[in-house]
């Protein structure tokens, strides 16, 4: 079972756009172990806009080129693009649903998920802060990590959406240690047969030996201590302002970012298109695009479909790890 | 008055070498413009490891090729390489304050100055935090602010050696307005003519409206709207995480960083060896390589002199503006 679900994300934004253009762009081959999770008058309307012929399929009776569709109508579908409203919420979130329970029936595994939107999903009734939440309640509560991944630099987050004040009190010694074992564990996974790791430190060159804060010493330092004591190949804490441009020459396969904009703003600057962003830590495998709905443009057809591809490839690997691991 | 003075910085470290091969590289005409503030024992040496063939005199007699030296003694130099030595903080301190006593006296219209090492600082007697608490002292206690300076990006820094905890404390809306109007008037300087500004949030997403820390609504949006009440082309606050990569793309000429790391991460990643550092709000000027004494490899000839040589260029672009501005 090596199939790959996607979800189309909100019917208002460029997710359904993006999925059709990734779908067509894909050789048969590779096509043919996707299964995209949306309603099919979006789809059809998407394909329109994007200028792609694809023929949709149910799920279950797939053969030759066509797309296996497993489809989720929703009352009041098709919406106007680039508009917040609760039907695109309400879709956005069965698609998610949908794709949980195939996962959690063995039927996919792997989500690639285009992105929603947090008011519309709120409008619904669903009351999360976005895929991370909503997948965590449906897959039993398990916190995760997000993880960033391009080809040169990812970085993994020891926290992400709470205030920057916020971030520093969750960066404890355990925390710090949860996120590099999940991060040195997905490398394995990844096949990165002997993974190089670096946390980065809180405060500006490292705390500077406690004149700019303790925060290095007392919670980076033993929980980078204690992970090398399990035999994982990490050092720190390195300077916030040189590890990810070290891990970038080569240095590190993976950076520990200590709160959401220190892993953030190098990843969008040397890899705005093509990050992925996946879920480390939850029952389920998921990735990402790195991109939101991109309200502005969408409809017109202007979406790039790249970071969808490059989620899509990830989702393979991730799914071809499973497989292995299971055998 | 367009001479630049260059300041040799810690002799055990690169200084002496980079500002001599920078010298070399330059053309004679450039040359002319400057002088060099340090100790003619420890730049003879350079020159040897450096491999190349300058010839010193005293900086009032200067003719032809030869370089216009200031020279400085201190007792026990010239010191090996690589070791933090009180000789070596003694000297590197000297330079900087003969350097200033020169800006003073109207013979310098700006300092450059190579890395020192704040350890050896310390064992001689001068308790600074580096070059900057040192000019702050030394020119009547005038804060600065650190400016970033390389082609595609540039930043300046609300603040940058305090703890992240105390650096958010201090990003209050007059600190947050003083640096947009420092960064504003160093463009005009610099001859842009309409500088086009964005402040990064505090927060990621910033603050998402009050959801992750209320810091970006309450203390930045204010400052943004005083400094558009004053016609700055100001926007803010933008996402942390997406700024710079806008910036880079050439959105905007500058970015204001909340903190260190937030400013020094993208710097960098984008301009490790070609960034410049200056000092924005002191009675004088002074710019300085981005790089540190590199002990590792002081005395072996490897060190790249790229970085002063940009510096030097930033440094006469500098000159060039305060001699427009006093005609």
């Amino acid at each position: 079972m090596n199939t790959i679900a996607v979800t189309i994300g909100d019917p208002a934004g460029i997710g359904p756009e993006v999925a059709v253009k990734a779908l067509a762009a894909l050789p048969a081959d590779e096509r043919r172990g996707l299964r995209l999770i949306g309603t099919r008058a979006v789809l059809e309307r998407a394909c329109e806009i994007a200028r792609v012929s694809l023929t949709f399929a149910d799920a279950e009776l797939t053969e030759g080129n066509s797309v296996a569709l497993e489809s989720v109508d929703v009352p009041g579908l098709p919406i106007p693009h680039g508009k917040v409203h609760a039907a695109g919420g309400e879709a956005a979130f069965r698609y998610i649903e949908r794709a949980v329970s195939l996962a959690r029936d063995g039927k996919t595994a792997c989500i690639v998920t285009a992105p929603i939107n947090k008011q519309a999903l709120n409008l619904a009734g669903h009351h999360y802060d976005g895929h991370t939440g909503m997948l965590s309640a449906l897959t039993g509560g398990a916190s995760s990590f997000m993880l960033l991944a391009s080809e040169r630099l990812s970085v993994i987050h020891v926290s992400t959406h709470v205030s920057l004040r916020e971030a520093i009190d969750r960066a404890t010694t355990e925390r710090i240690l949860a996120t590099i074992r999940a991060g040195y564990s997905h490398l394995r996974r990844m096949s990165v047969a002997r993974p190089r790791l670096a946390v980065a430190s809180i405060n500006p060159h490292g705390g500077e030996g406690g004149l700019f804060g303790r925060e290095d010493d007392v919670m980076v330092r033993p929980a980078v201590e204690r992970a090398r004591q399990d035999l994982i190949d990490v050092v720190g804490p390195i300077p916030a302002d040189t590890v990810y441009s070290r891990a970038y020459q080569g240095e590190f396969d993976l950076v520990i970012a200590q709160y959401h904009d220190q892993g953030h703003i190098p990843m969008k600057l040397v890899a705005f298109d093509t990050t992925v962003n996946v879920s480390i830590g939850l029952p389920i495998d998921r990735c990402s695009v790195d991109h939101g709905t991109a309200f502005d443009i969408a409809g017109t057809g202007q979406a790039d479909h790249r970071n969808m591809m490059v989620a899509i490839g990830y989702a393979r690997r991730l799914a071809a790890s499973r497989a292995n691991r299971s055998r």
